[in-house]
């Protein structure tokens, strides 16, 4: 079974809120379908959906005040939004799509999964669907909420149900050791161990992600590859990788054991 | 605190498919904002959204074959748009209204709720938010999946929560002697006893409701009644109904105690 993580920055467009790429999500909705891939679990990230109202009231640090309300409200019904664009485009390829609400299966404990429905999950899949999951605002025990990142989501889950992979499907070739956009001489790292931690403090994080950026994401991968589980991150803006790397043939991006 | 049942006939118009009424939508947001009504749990239901799918796949009747998972596939998505018309409709009108998807918290048994994270709905009330939940295609231990009505829902929260009331808000005055769109002399019931169980007997089943039409309604709100929850079951098409019964005024319709 593959846990396949989608980038909010991969499915939507950063630079404007609420902007779906649609044609994206078509594409990578004809590559899964082409890949004849059965065991599957989709998680998507917010994206400009839910990063900016999240940054807005601040939730990524729990209960302060009841103005951040309005926050959990805009930022529970933009994810939906984005989980029907995700559900429509998946579902008009005939992919048996059934979107699974994180906040209502989940909830966190300190900003980590405590509280957790798997079996809802498990049986969805079990029944032949693609269950599909999401970043969202969910309830803390000690926050009161939190945001709770799909990454987290994917690595949960990908060691709960022992995935035999995780591919985290995004917008850029892999990790590299320094900041691409910022540094010419930037290397793609295509291969990240496990044993050694040293590599995470290479890692820089990207503005304006509240879930912890690129350097969060390799984090919970090596937490993830040390309990068995490897992972690759690709660059699924181009046309054909997804579909390689869900059939297990060989592609560039960064590979995490 | 009072549990709000918005019919699927109410808010959908069941002779065409996934036809929202919009404008319905509109007044009853208007009516709750203006009733003022702080402690609100919304339940409503599938009408032209799951209906109709949920009798051509025979969802009702729980997994029999690999065909009905379109099916499954399909109740979930056009409920989730249902769940999208209501909640981007009231969040128009200022209500902090959540979704809270049954299927992603709920597994049922033999068609009844089995497990159930009431936690996650409490607190999001607490939170100071309005849950809205909806009817929907559900995991079942016994049977799969089977249809869990919002009619269930209600009952089950209604008890567990200890509500104070709830409210049925229907496209009918309320509960007949006998149909009155089929028969000229159909006298409104304006109270029902829990205590006189043959009441059930003289209520007719609606055509084309999976989950139980206007008897299965009133056996849910009879058995609640018997644990000491009222209900009321009004016409909420017309203006000024819901309000009224939100603030607890006098209002035509069925009492169930």
């Amino acid at each position: 079974m593959i846990i396949l993580k989608l980038g909010g920055s991969l499915i939507t467009d950063k630079s404007k809120q609420f902007a779906v790429r649609e044609d994206v999500l078509e594409r990578l909705a004809e590559e899964i379908k082409e890949s004849s891939k059965e065991e599957l679990i989709i998680v998507h990230g917010g994206g400009s959906f839910g990063h900016p109202i999240a940054s807005k009231y601040n939730l990524q640090e729990g209960f302060k005040n009841k103005e951040q309300i309005d926050g959990v409200v805009e930022t529970r019904r933009a994810m939906n939004e984005l989980s029907r664009s995700v559900i429509n485009a998946f579902h008009e390829h005939k992919l048996p799509v059934v979107a699974i609400q994180p906040s209502a299966n989940i909830t966190c404990k300190a900003g980590r999964i405590d509280d957790i429905d798997t079996g809802v999950i498990k049986k969805f899949l079990e029944l032949g669907t693609i269950p599909v999951l999401f970043g969202d605002v969910v309830l803390d025990k000690e926050l009161g909420f939190c945001i709770l990142s799909g990454d987290q989501i994917v690595t949960f889950l990908a060691e709960n149900f022992k995935a035999d992979k995780v591919i985290l499907a995004a917008d850029v070739d892999g990790v590299y050791d320094k900041n691409p956009q910022k540094f010419d001489g930037a290397k793609l790292i295509t291969e990240i161990k496990s044993t050694d931690d040293g590599i995470l403090d290479t890692l820089k994080t990207r503005d304006g992600d509240v879930t912890g950026g690129i350097k969060g994401k390799i984090e919970e991968l090596v937490l993830l590859a040390k309990k068995g589980v490897p992972s690759q991150v690709i660059n699924a803006m181009e046309p054909g990788r997804l579909k390689k790397a869900l059939r297990g043939e060989e592609v560039i991006g960064t590979v995490v054991r």
